[in-house]
């Protein structure tokens, strides 16, 4: 079948759980900086909320002017929060240990947007300033809640060490290494991984009328 | 390093999960034949805690007659249980559609028993018949609660036709397809997938004093 679907993510995490449930899809890295001034909204919700939207949009003002335009993009954004702060990628091995640190003895949250754009009835594409007129957007969050033991210095040294944290919001995988940091998460484990498969699958019925 | 470490189990899952967290190790299945009389026990974890001994010793019984004995054998089991009822695979389709169909709309529980078997600190064996008397034994559990939502019987019978079902405690598995039958967890997402790693983590510390 031909129905074009997109991943907005170059998250090889988010390419393994869709590749789990068997969806073929392409993947199209977005190029927004997200780089929003986080002092600038009222909670990390609305951050998170805001950059998923920014980074699927600049997507797909690229792929709508292609032919076949996707039927389905899906984009998401995950961040780290101890209710008050955001923690995203760590710059430096120091900022992984800095991150670790202060989760090590407590619990964490990690929230992921998930966006969904799908083209409204019509099909035809009019070029990028009536873009948002002819597009659908589903938008939802998911948060789990991750239980960090306190950690022993020397773990969470040797933990960054292995390499694992710089491309992960929060500095961990709990998919890798990174597990075995963690004694329980309260919430959907794929959420964990940066995207909620649960709800996502429950949104594709509503949209797709399953 | 020459330290000989054996999975006695057989299971992709586990050894996937050890392979996570860079443990070099051989595998063997064990010949214990699984069939304790539930009835017997007076609780779902009395069952799963023989049952996972009797599995390990079993192969210990084999290995410490080979040379060079391993230095650690790493056996669990794991069930689902709703608090009463003790479910392991399914052994058909229809016993699948039955099991899952009777967790929708509700939590169940995960139970894994980790057995752990090491030499105590004099290295000769003399026969199966002191094994008991050279080995130490550490044996530890985990709980993990699952939330399944009121799932449509279509969507159990399409998960079971997929026959993932099959070789799984319960009847699925939370880490592929299955994973988008699950709105949530409360605890350690591996013990869900049958090995709980961090507990596993925490105890090799304690084992080898690190």
């Amino acid at each position: 079948n031909s129905t074009r679907i997109v991943l907005a993510s170059s998250s090889p995490r988010r390419k393994q759980i869709l590749g789990n449930i068997n969806l073929k899809f392409d993947t199209a890295k977005s190029n927004f900086e997200e780089n929003l001034d986080k002092s600038s909204f009222s909670s990390p919700i609305e951050y998170v909320r805001e950059t998923a939207r920014q980074k699927i949009l600049e997507v797909a003002q690229r792929l709508y002017q292609e032919e076949p335009p996707p039927e389905l993009i899906i984009g998401a954004d995950t961040i780290v929060t101890d209710g008050k702060n955001i923690f995203e990628k760590p710059s430096s091995k120091d900022h992984a240990i800095q991150m670790l640190t202060s989760f090590s003895g407590k619990s964490h949250k990690v929230l992921t947007c998930v966006v969904l754009v799908t083209p409204k009835s019509s099909k035809t594409f009019k070029g990028r300033d009536t873009l948002n007129d002819q597009l659908d957007i589903t938008q939802f969050e998911e948060i789990s809640e991750v239980f960090m033991p306190e950690l022993p210095k020397e773990v969470i040294k040797s933990y960054v060490d292995t390499g694992e944290s710089m491309d992960k919001a929060g500095g961990y995988g709990i998919q890798a290494i990174g597990g075995s940091l963690i004694s329980g998460i309260r919430g959907d484990y794929f959420n964990v991984m940066g995207f909620p498969l649960h709800k996502f699958c429950v949104e594709l019925r509503n949209i797709y009328k399953m």
